[in-house]
């Protein structure tokens, strides 16, 4: 359905901005993406929002009108709106043109087929959602099945972590649990658990990685609890020349991740 | 010398605020950082502060007063103040208890000493000062010499590309020139300059990387100018296994300098 929405005090304007916060998000199970190219990579990926917010300016865009088009077909709504009123919505005062309300998946480990990827990543107590975002991106590139969030990491639906993903979080899976869960259903099948680590370590280079291989990075200031990494099946180090002792989780994620890439396909 | 101020519209108390300014930081040659561990980083790379800033908490840290007798012994400020006129400062509800303003550094190309170091990073046009600071702290980790901004860059010395940094912005090497400039002096001596590329590009594991290496990426959303790949000595490309084509900028800069270490060290 297709419908005008002039009013800042629409209540659907008001749910809309409501998506802007995680306990919100969680009650409705949905989150709000914005931006033609994100939602053009959803699209493309198979994922059609429930709702198409879109700014009444006057240049029209060849993706827009398929979206709507596919949003329509599939009976979902497509609010019009002026742009003043999507600023409101998204927070930001230059908003894209455009934004969609998609439902959230299923982020349960019960959802992970383990054998359908060589590399998964996981990440434990990740506080940053640009993090995050960039983590569910760097998946998408070396081929991962998706990331499973260990403990109280930030919310992948957050506006910025689905912007810093760069549309992978619609291709990506996307797991949730705290970390005894974790261990016990990774335990229950194949899978050999790797951290990066400073202790009793080997280098990461030429380390026998062994798919499926599950990637874990700890907190971005206290790194992974002790413990987490004695339950590890591979401690690597990576090179550190400088005076730090530690990279940017993201960053580690991704050089390790490039690394059992390179090593399970030689 | 040291002086309590209880005043928010005290000058100093303005000055400060005005170098979360890039204009005025510019104008000034001062940036600031914030915390201790931050400033504590700076002291053991042997950078003092102009100026010291401390919330008058009760609970006095013993780095604190190190601190502060570092930069009493060096003729520095010491500015004793509130929580809340320090939260004004920094722009933070919850600030840190202490903020240090240091003079910026030569950021001339003339400062690059290039053959100290095996490898050297080169950003062109990032704009994110979260990815510039991650690119600094990736630097310090594989033993760059510094970074290198070509063309309009994010403000290496804003609050937070500081705090990205982790300190690295104390320990790393920092120039900023046009492109062309960049270029005449690159020519002028060694140097290997090295893009991650689609475009007529080798496998990034493998290539013959060289030292000094300059490792350049661009800007977050398009990448780098063709002229820019064209002029390079090797363009070397990284797996994409999913639907993305591109990697985080500064994910690009980790993966491909973490194999530059390991091609020089062999």
């Amino acid at each position: 359905m297709r419908r005008e929405i002039t009013g800042f005090s629409n209540p659907t304007v008001k749910w809309l901005r409501s998506l802007r916060d995680k306990k919100h998000r969680r009650r409705e199970g949905r989150f709000l993406a914005e931006g033609l190219r994100l939602l053009t990579d959803a699209y493309e990926s198979g994922r059609v929002p429930e709702m198409l917010v879109m700014a009444d300016t006057r240049d029209a865009h060849p993706l827009i009108a398929s979206l709507e088009e596919a949003v329509t077909a599939e009976g979902g709504d497509v609010v019009v709106t002026t742009p003043d009123i999507l600023a409101k919505i998204t927070g930001k005062d230059n908003p894209q043109a455009v934004a969609g309300v998609f439902a959230e998946f299923d982020t349960s480990l019960a959802a992970v087929r383990r054998g359908a990827a060589p590399i998964w990543l996981v990440a434990q107590a990740l506080r940053d959602p640009g993090n995050l975002g960039t983590m569910l991106r760097t998946g998408d590139a070396v081929g991962a099945g998706g990331l499973i969030l260990v403990d109280d990491c930030a919310d992948p639906f957050s506006a910025e972590a689905v912007r810093a993903s760069m549309g992978a979080v619609f291709t990506q899976g996307i797991a949730q649990a705290r970390w005894p869960d974790f261990l016990d259903w990774l335990r229950g099948g194949e899978g050999q658990l790797v951290a990066a680590s400073l202790r009793d370590a080997v280098p990461y280079r030429g380390a026998p990685y062994a798919a499926p291989c599950f990637v874990l990075v700890g907190n971005e200031s206290r790194g992974l609890p002790e413990d987490y990494e004695a339950a590890c099946d591979l401690r690597v180090t990576m090179p550190m020349r400088g005076r730090a002792d530690s990279l940017n989780a993201a960053v580690a994620a991704a050089v390790l991740s490039y690394e059992v890439l390179a090593a399970l396909e030689v």
